[in-house]
């Protein structure tokens, strides 16, 4: 029987698992682990019935190496898939080479204390997975995760060179809430309240928080304001794409929504300082999070749609080129689905095809490695077939 | 000796208690009794060596009857200035009534369950003190009180009938943070979220909360923005001045001050429904206040001036004609003088100035009235020694 350890029964894990539950012959058997067990038994009582694969589920404190590895000697998997929280790489790519498991992840290592995001602690166990035979896959969500296939797709089938990258996350989604967030709204607030940065010619350029906006008019969408925000598979592409000048990474946000997260950081309601309140210390982050919707709770109620993409600029044949590659994601089919809006699923699902091609052997090389080092071509196959289909456009508007 | 008892010791308590020990010929003897006597025994040594005052200090619930009961057989003061909580008045009434004091507040009683101002509470008490030869003076701040004086002189002096009263309260004052309120925030967030009305025509008109929006160009600080909102005294200036036909209330605020408190209202920060965090109930509009900063850290820092007063338009020997009557203010100067800024000054200079004419005789009449019914000549003078000096416009800008 083929093994998976899944980590994390979030939002996204909880899309992962019904995908792979719909997907028995590959995942015959899986382990749910995080760490309140209660999340992961109330999916696998969910689930079961519906399925062939075999479900399992243990309580795991995935900062805690000793107990991931015992977890794996127990259950013995072939591979860990990786959907607890981003802090927590590390410790599980220890484990997992402790053990001998291959590993992936969705969204790369940070440390607790800082908004740093890059792949260098990742990048750093190269050689450990090479020798012990390893694979790791690094980001294998929607971005990072399909747009670096998109971007080895496109590279592959439609060009010579590529020169240009802009990757646009546009989430035309409406949850009729003033104001929530999509998911954790700690990371969503880091996000947005750090500078921004692009790749261009070999180096990086920074730009204030939200300081680089543009309108763009999305397919099945319509028109929304974006922002060039930094993001981690900027960094991957500009190693791993030659012949690149520039690429640039931008997501949709409302004037509502940002005027809101303005106003709750200029209070103080989005410091991870704590306070003291009635002889308690309180993070008044936290405690506004509690105040906010729980986003598992927007599900049900949000409408509307995203469209995740890259336009590609470059050469063919000595001749200029542009090629758009998106996804439309409908946040209430989604929900139908898998009980998850469209954020997730476009999350979760990469997450189970990455998994997939690694079991299959099809994504498997000793050493650790982001998406766009590995064959896009089953990929995109499985994206079509496992409910995010990719639309071409070969006459795409640019941004400016 | 003549004893006053004056209840509460926050931000407008301070400065009516320093003005009080500037005028120790009326004020030979005082106490301050609040909730927490620390607080008292503070102020009452940054006082003493610097007044004739004698002053005492003492521990009182006001919300207590019988405390304050005890208390006040115990001081044996003449008058009872009331600067506690406007949920107190009335239990505050009822002691005075007990032991045989007279009575002077600030603010209206509202039960602490509902944002519901009128007068009818307090006014019920008329026959009773009337019967007990005491005098209650209600709402002897500014805005009430010196509005009310304001009202009351132009009337006597000016106009033979008044037709139409616009009371501009105006904080032209920056503290130098994106939000901050500046007295208690709850307050604040409730006069604002609550909806405005106006007296017309003998009856009330109902407004939406900040529905209507003027911008007038304020002596000595320039344009702002204001907003009409309900205020105490025009249900008893309603009463008082004959030939009334429309009295508005509009208080300016700044466009960033709005924005700041309808995202921290939306997303549930102002509500005061208590939330579950860490098994501990929290009342979000409570924590939010701990994390605002202290309105009284805002004194050194508040530059800027206030300009708070009256415009009346009416019929003198037959003719039209208008009249504006204003106070200006300045934050600094205050802070200088009493270590407070404007807006407490402006409020607990009149509560000294009314405390005294009782005192002296000249506003004491049996039963419960508001500032308009007493002659405002001595008041009026009052304004000008004591640090709040008016400024008369025969030919003022008319609001629409």
């Amino acid at each position: 029987m083929r093994k998976t350890l899944i980590i994390g029964c979030g939002g996204v894990a909880s899309v992962t698992i019904h995908k792979c539950c719909q997907n028995s012959e590959i995942f015959e058997e899986i382990m749910i682990a995080s760490r309140t067990k209660s999340k992961c038994d109330k999916l696998k009582a969910k689930l079961e019935g519906t399925t062939k694969t075999i479900i399992h589920t243990a309580q795991v404190d995935a900062d805690n190496v000793k107990e991931l590895v015992a977890l794996m000697k127990d259950f013995q998997p072939e591979v860990v898939l990786n959907l607890a929280l981003p802090y927590q790489d590390l410790k599980i790519m220890d484990a997992c080479l402790e053990v001998g498991c291959h590993y992936i992840d969705t969204a790369n290592y940070e440390p607790e204390d800082t908004a740093k995001f890059e792949y260098s602690w990742q990048w750093a166990y190269r050689e450990k997975f090479e020798q012990a035979g390893l694979t790791a896959i690094l980001g294998c969500g929607f971005d990072p995760g399909v747009t670096g296939v998109f971007s080895a797709y496109a590279l592959k089938h439609e060009f010579d060179e590529i020169n240009y990258i802009d990757i646009l996350d546009c989430n035309g989604g409406d949850h009729g809430y003033p104001f929530a967030t999509n998911f954790n709204p700690e990371i969503n607030i880091r996000e947005v309240s750090a500078n921004g940065s692009y790749w261009e010619n070999g180096h990086w350029v920074e730009t204030k928080p939200m300081e680089i906006k543009r309108e763009y008019d999305f397919a099945q969408v319509g028109k929304k304001d974006m922002y060039l925000l930094h993001h981690e598979e900027l960094e991957s592409l500009g190693l791993n794409i030659p012949g690149i000048k520039r690429i640039r990474f931008f997501m949709t946000f409302g004037e509502s929504y940002l005027t809101h997260l303005k106003c709750l950081e200029n209070v103080g309601m989005t410091s991870i300082e704590p306070i003291e309140y009635e002889g308690k210390q309180i993070i008044p982050l936290q405690f506004l999070k509690a105040v906010l919707p729980d986003p598992a709770s927007l599900g049900p109620r949000t409408i509307g749609k995203t469209n995740i993409g890259c336009i590609f600029q470059g050469k063919k044949d000595g001749q200029d080129k542009t090629y758009y590659l998106y996804n439309v994601c409908d946040h209430q089919e989604c929900y139908k689905e898998v009980g998850s809006q469209a954020v997730s699923y476009t999350t979760g699902v990469p997450a189970m095809i990455g998994t997939m091609l690694l079991l299959q052997g099809k994504w498997k090389k000793p050493g650790v490695y982001n998406v766009e080092e590995f064959n896009p071509d089953p990929f995109m196959e499985a994206l079509n077939k496992w409910g995010l289909p990719w639309i071409e456009d070969h006459n795409p508007v640019l941004v400016d």
